[in-house]
């Protein structure tokens, strides 16, 4: 049994300067809780002079990532760079290495979730990733672990919390979505580049993880359906809330028959369901299962402080493990079981606004458009007509229908003389 | 390596029936989850003849609990007997007979947890115990593994499914306590005698499970202030509306200077708070630590399938564990390490309701009472004089005051002339 745990820190942006902190500072909890002394051995960084937020010894540094890989006193490998270059060939060097792996890299674990988790039982390490969703809430392990005792059959989860803020200042304050996303960036909360975030990318790759633990089958970021949220106006937010909902991006992955759907788009979310009331830069994931029913897991996604909080936890899994001479290895299989649902197949209700002509019968042509492909209309609002254009604005929800109906539908809209515009278009999950 | 895993059940209640049936329905699932197959060798009854909601061969029935723990090839017990007698006895004979156990109860965990958890390492067995807590959330793995990085500084618990339906039909359908209590008997939702959750108890020794693994320190149920929900009026949920708050039975641990407070009792939340949002059957612990934040973990807390899916998670951990040759036994020391804050030293703030007077001078006279023992006057309501009894309805809510003044507070007022009672009086959390 190894007295001390080597630990090898890859990457010092953000995250990593809260991770060294949190290693060094707390180095006699953490050494207690994992049953060995933890001590940091190196850090790779790309600049060695960068001015960081962390006091630490200039000894510790290196960019050569030899010199974590070829350290056989280290056992325990951070992966804290993001992105997938060099990332995933880092973690790759590491697993062959036999070096444990903690990373928060949602890339790279959507993306080659299933060819790492064999790289590492093949080297008899672990990888583990609770990092890369949901920030500091736990929620690998709930899927891992907890939840194995039911069948489960859907995900919904808000995991972005900069959009989130952001639909969040929209509904509350009345922001358009362009002020919205420059408050967020003020605030720390958008980067000056926040399209990852705004369109649903970062959502995407969580998902993909999520979808992957919970069904059991692989899932990666090209099967999820992906929508941003830059179309929404602050219309969309008087309408939903007249109707009783919030606007939110919800990332939804649903098992049905063997088929798998997975879609992230904005969402209209019933206003007293607990989801709606998520708000801010908070992060929830309800999941339902057959035998468990529905549960719901919230808390603070983003930050170096949750997710420094998820990483070193991982580590004192990890290290745990090592005292106990176990290694954890994924415990199920993954494979291409199960088939994805293309989006054309999936079955919703929608809201739809549209801008329409002030003349007879044009609620009755769109009804007929509506009929023909066996879309039924729930409610219809209609506002008073703007004398200055001589049109009104029509806002619909349907009942239950057909993703590919709808897109015909939206298209033969577009091509009544009777509507000016479909103004937009989103999603109802209840 | 053993090729099959022997299950004993103790007890067939309703919770026993659904884990019997799961076992038999799904029994190859659960297997593959397991890497074992899982067999259920015995079940303990009382009564062989009694009709049962589970179609189970009658050879596996018996009366004599020896049949269970003299039985090599059964390798985990589940006890789902609940109470203290006889399920502590015959808990203690498993894990003495090398068997692991998982168990639903929450008494004998809340009361004699370390004892157990010592005759389980001293065994080499497990005890898992994810049932007794929540039913279907996962909560004794989040404090075990997810949540190890943080230093837990609060939780705050809705952890009684029948108080908490109660609460709720008061507030939202404007019964008074008895109806209300009447309808979740109906329902299905409380038993015929109510007491053990309508006072609390129940509530009681679940706070003092999750203080124990959220705090490293064994609290027992007698450290636990408790305060049931019968003295509540609909009148007070009006109250409560009216400034902003709803009414829940939360049950409250808190660690601060190495002293731990523990006590059930209902409470002002502030609505815009989740936990406010928190309704009918559903349970959620909000739980907070200094490097996660705030996390919640929400979901139906009682009831045969989630309680079902909360054992059957712990018997295929406890499965995989064996395939793998590897006892998971607590990872954590637990003593009485840090001592219980007596309640009259808590910090919190009031909502107080009495009748008075309707003479000159009887809010001066109210205020000099509070300000002499230094509490302090957040906000106060009067409500309009009630002619016939020439008094008149006084709210009022205060800052944080010491629990000690607040009692003295409370004696004094009702030897007032001017006070004909202190109606109510509630504690308030944010």
């Amino acid at each position: 049994m190894k007295n001390k745990i080597g630990i090898g820190l890859m990457g010092l942006g953000v995250i990593g300067c809260g991770v060294a902190k949190v290693l060094l500072e707390r180095s006699e909890g953490i050494s207690k809780q994992s049953g060995s002394p933890l001590v940091l051995k190196k850090v790779l960084v790309k600049d060695m002079s960068k001015k960081r937020n962390v006091d630490l010894d200039s000894n510790l540094l290196t960019t050569n990532s030899d010199d974590i890989l070829s350290d056989p006193d280290i056992d325990i490998v951070i992966e804290v760079i993001g992105g997938e270059n060099p990332a995933l060939d880092l973690v790759k060097k590491a697993l062959s290495s036999e070096k444990h792996v903690v990373t928060a890299n949602k890339e790279i674990i959507s993306k080659y979730g299933p060819e790492l988790f064999t790289l590492a039982d093949e080297n008899k390490v672990d990888i583990l990733y609770e990092a890369s969703v949901g920030g500091g809430i736990p929620l690998t392990n709930a899927f891992k672990q907890d939840l194995l005792a039911s069948n489960i059959t859907s995900i919904q989860a808000i995991i972005n919390a900069t959009t989130n803020f952001v639909l969040t200042s929209m509904a509350k304050e009345g922001f358009e979505f362009d002020e919205a996303v420059r408050r967020a960036q003020q605030l720390g909360y958008a980067e000056t580049d926040p399209t990852n975030d705004i369109e649903g990318v970062d959502a995407m790759y969580k998902v993909a993880i999520l979808a992957t633990l919970a069904f059991r089958t692989n899932v990666t970021p090209d099967d999820v359906y992906r929508e941003g949220i830059s179309k929404l106006a602050w219309r969309d937010f008087q309408y939903a809330q007249e109707l009783g909902y919030a606007i939110k991006l919800l990332a939804i992955a649903k098992k049905d028959d063997g088929a798998i759907e997975a879609r992230v788009h904005p969402t209209f979310v019933p206003q007293d369901l607990l989801m709606a009331q998520v708000n801010g830069v908070f992060n929830a994931v309800q999941v339902e299962g057959d035998l468990v029913g529905r549960v719901i897991f919230y808390g603070r996604g983003a930050g170096p402080e949750p997710t420094t909080s998820a990483i070193i936890t991982d580590v004192i899994n990890i290290a745990q493990d090592i005292k106990l001479g176990f290694s954890r290895r994924p415990k199920f299989g993954l494979s291409r079981t199960k088939k994805i649902k293309p989006m054309s197949d999936i079955d919703t209700r929608y809201y739809i606004r549209m801008r329409v002509t002030d003349t007879p019968g044009v609620l009755a042509q769109i009804a007929k458009t509506f009929g023909d492909l066996d879309i039924s209309i729930a409610s219809a609002l209609q506002k008073a007509v703007d004398e200055k254009t001589q049109s009104t604005e029509l806002v619909m929800m349907t009942h239950p229908a057909r993703e590919s109906a709808m897109q015909s539908a939206l298209g033969q809209l577009e091509n009544l003389s009777a509507v000016r515009e479909v103004s937009n278009f989103i999603r109802v999950e209840a």
